[in-house]
């Protein structure tokens, strides 16, 4: 026990999620999580910060991937275009952790200082997109524009994945979201 | 000194932001606000319930005329038209605190606590505008869609025009923008 082990992140997530459905974010405690686990404290906190960072574990990597997929994309790409294979991105990345996507999500709209925490994140990948857009000769406004229509589209997208009954992908989702704005877009 | 006078909130407001820009938010007090405004904090408690609410005192009544605006939208309109309408409204009220919006913008952006709070002040104005949009008879994703689309609009909007050397007013930077978005939407 407390010895590096290749699953211990994903059982620590798996414990602090299940306590968290059960007995509520705030009066969980990261020493709850680890016992939980079979694991101990220390090792614990070799893998996350502190026991809100397990549930926003990963945003960096998805971050990543967006943004690698803005920059890899050709440039004759329209922006939309580009923030559609950003979205794609996620959506491989979202189809890994769909088992933890539902429980961390309804944890996350429980508590205001984890929705606080959510909008955060979602703004920081906001810039990040932009920045790429623009690095890849888009202009200034249109970038800031196409980068948070992507995040709109993202969350609404990811509200219908999430709970959805047939478990449909990710991706079929963000696309027919995306051709849903662009619809709404293109009316009066 | 400390009663009631028309122009309190105003001056109070004035201070506030006079303090926040010279000394940096976190520094200044209650106490030095109301000092510089010749009044008394008791006045200040009668206005506001703590130094944050200063800046974003008006956000609720923002939401309400911008609600107000889909509300009164004819039902003939689209769901974007509807969004226009409600940034038309609030082009209103920013003209009306154009002299307070460029202070109040930086002092926002230099404390991650205020950008916080902008974050959910503008996730619980996008929720209205979708509930006034699904009352309208707008579908569920296009109300989510069309009201953050709006959110983003509204957003790039304000930081053209806070920064804006030719001063030009907010509704003609808004419905650009909002133009420029459709123009995204309709390529690739």
């Amino acid at each position: 026990m407390g010895r590096w082990r290749p699953d211990a992140r994903a059982r620590l997530q798996e414990a602090a999620l299940t306590l968290y459905g059960e007995r509520g974010y705030e009066e969980t405690t990261v020493a709850e999580i680890a016992e939980r686990a079979g694991l101990t404290k220390r090792t614990f906190f070799r893998y996350f910060t502190d026991k809100r960072e397990v549930l926003f574990w990963g945003s960096e990597l998805l971050e990543r991937q967006m943004v690698t997929a803005i920059e890899a994309a050709p440039a004759s790409a329209s922006p939309l275009g580009m923030v559609g294979a950003a979205l794609d991105a996620a959506a491989v990345r979202f189809e890994e952790v769909r088992e933890f996507a539902g429980p961390r999500h309804r944890i996350i709209a429980s508590s205001p200082e984890l929705r606080e925490r959510e909008l955060i994140k979602a703004a920081s990948l906001a810039a990040a997109m932009a920045q790429a857009l623009r690095a890849h000769g888009v202009g200034d406004t249109t970038a800031t524009l196409a980068a948070h229509t992507g995040i709109t589209v993202m969350h609404v997208a990811f509200e219908q994945w999430v709970d959805d009954p047939d478990q449909k992908p990710f991706q079929q989702i963000a696309r027919h979201a995306l051709a849903q704005l662009r619809e709404i877009a293109s009316t009066g």
